[in-house]
């Protein structure tokens, strides 16, 4: 038995997020299919992180368990041709088998990606969350620098949420704009459920031309989840890198 | 009466083309049906420029003429309501009762994205051609040199081309490498019919690592369609702007 640690990339569109569901399509399933019809026996994979329904990565990571003797470099492209082409396998490597993708994870990297302009684009209709006003991008960057560090993020977590402490550490949060769009990258050692999506929503409040909320300080003391903005869409978002 | 002249932004990917076809639902069907619902009667659009079946537009022109008092400003929002989110109306203006926006064109710029990776990236399946090897993007550059200014582009254009006459003027081709996306920006007064695509195909054999092609030169003066590569994938391909 070898276990096998595989790096994908999907476009989150047309899936009920990564994890198998009963009555919908997920990634896992599709990704387990796969792998099924190379190796002619049922599997199981372990993934670092669920993903939400529409929600993309372009760095996800599963290790399985597999008695195959498929050389770990033509694995990728040997899946790949079983897979749709809005699911991609871009590495394999033999880890020991203690690995484990989700327990061993030691910090993550998400992109959320922001369209402001007056008009939607037909291009990044699934890959970015469309503002029509312009956004204070300094603002933005301002507020985002009291996030850094550890911190109680109750305030920015969703009621689902069943992590045992709300105490996160951010390492870090780089905003870009290009013409109009703009990308926010931020690192973790975890995230509470929903929590990049929440940031997102609250930064992009505060960059308004008005707005009603406190500034970011205030919100994460408060330990409120109704002091922060709503939750930015799911199709923004991009699990980018995990690091082990 | 009034010639309203639109720039309109399209997805292509499921669409049949541009122009209204019998069988088949194109972008065309589409944005008339949504101006009909505004004015309440029958329209007819006029384009700049027919786009196949997969090619997208970030700057379609087209104009119609309409009895209608809705101020320009605010029909690009008006009509988008009307439209799914991979046709965007980004401009109206008002012009003159001659205009017409396929006679009165003066140049076009069309894009063109490869993506050159070992492996396919799920969120440009649908607006990048993949190409598996590495390309010799400055054997691209040099080799485009020799199709800027006024030639035979007989070499270039697919049988179904019906153009009068071969003889276009290129005004400029810039190609740009960031990553493993490769774009490639063309200027001209007029384009056969594939031509882009076939000077796209062409220009990836002549930088794969090993050719059979002929250089571009000699390709342009045999005037012999077999010559040249393949005609590149349709969705790979943006009508861009087009200059009046």
């Amino acid at each position: 038995m070898r276990n096998l640690k595989f790096t994908v990339a999907y476009d989150g569109t047309n899936y009920h997020g990564f994890q198998r569901q009963k009555n919908a399509l997920a990634v896992q399933e599709v990704i387990e299919r796969g792998i099924e019809s190379l190796v002619k026996r049922k599997v199981s994979i372990t993934a670092a992180s669920r993903t939400d329904s529409g929600v993309h990565a372009r760095g996800q990571v599963f290790n399985v368990i597999l008695n195959t003797s498929i050389p770990t470099n033509n694995f990728p492209l040997a899946l790949n041709t079983k897979l749709p082409d809005d699911i991609v396998i871009i590495d394999c490597s033999e880890v020991g088998m203690e690995f484990h993708s989700r327990y061993h994870t030691s910090y993550k990297t998400y992109k959320y990606q922001i369209y402001s302009s007056e008009f939607a684009s037909p291009f990044l209709r699934n890959y970015a969350y469309h503002i029509y006003h312009n956004l204070d991008v300094n603002k933005m960057k301002e507020e985002a620098e009291y996030l850094i560090g550890e911190h109680d993020f109750s305030s920015f977590r969703s009621a689902g949420c069943n992590a045992k402490t709300p105490i996160r550490n951010i390492f870090d949060i780089d905003i870009t704009k290009d013409d109009d769009l703009i990308v926010l990258e931020i690192t973790g050692d975890g995230f509470l459920y929903n929590m990049v999506r929440i940031i997102v929503g609250t930064l992009v409040q505060l960059a308004l031309p008005k707005t009603k909320l406190d500034n970011i300080k205030d919100i994460l003391l408060s330990k409120n989840r109704k002091k922060a903005g709503k939750t930015a869409p799911a199709h923004g978002l991009f699990l980018d890198k995990i690091y082990y």
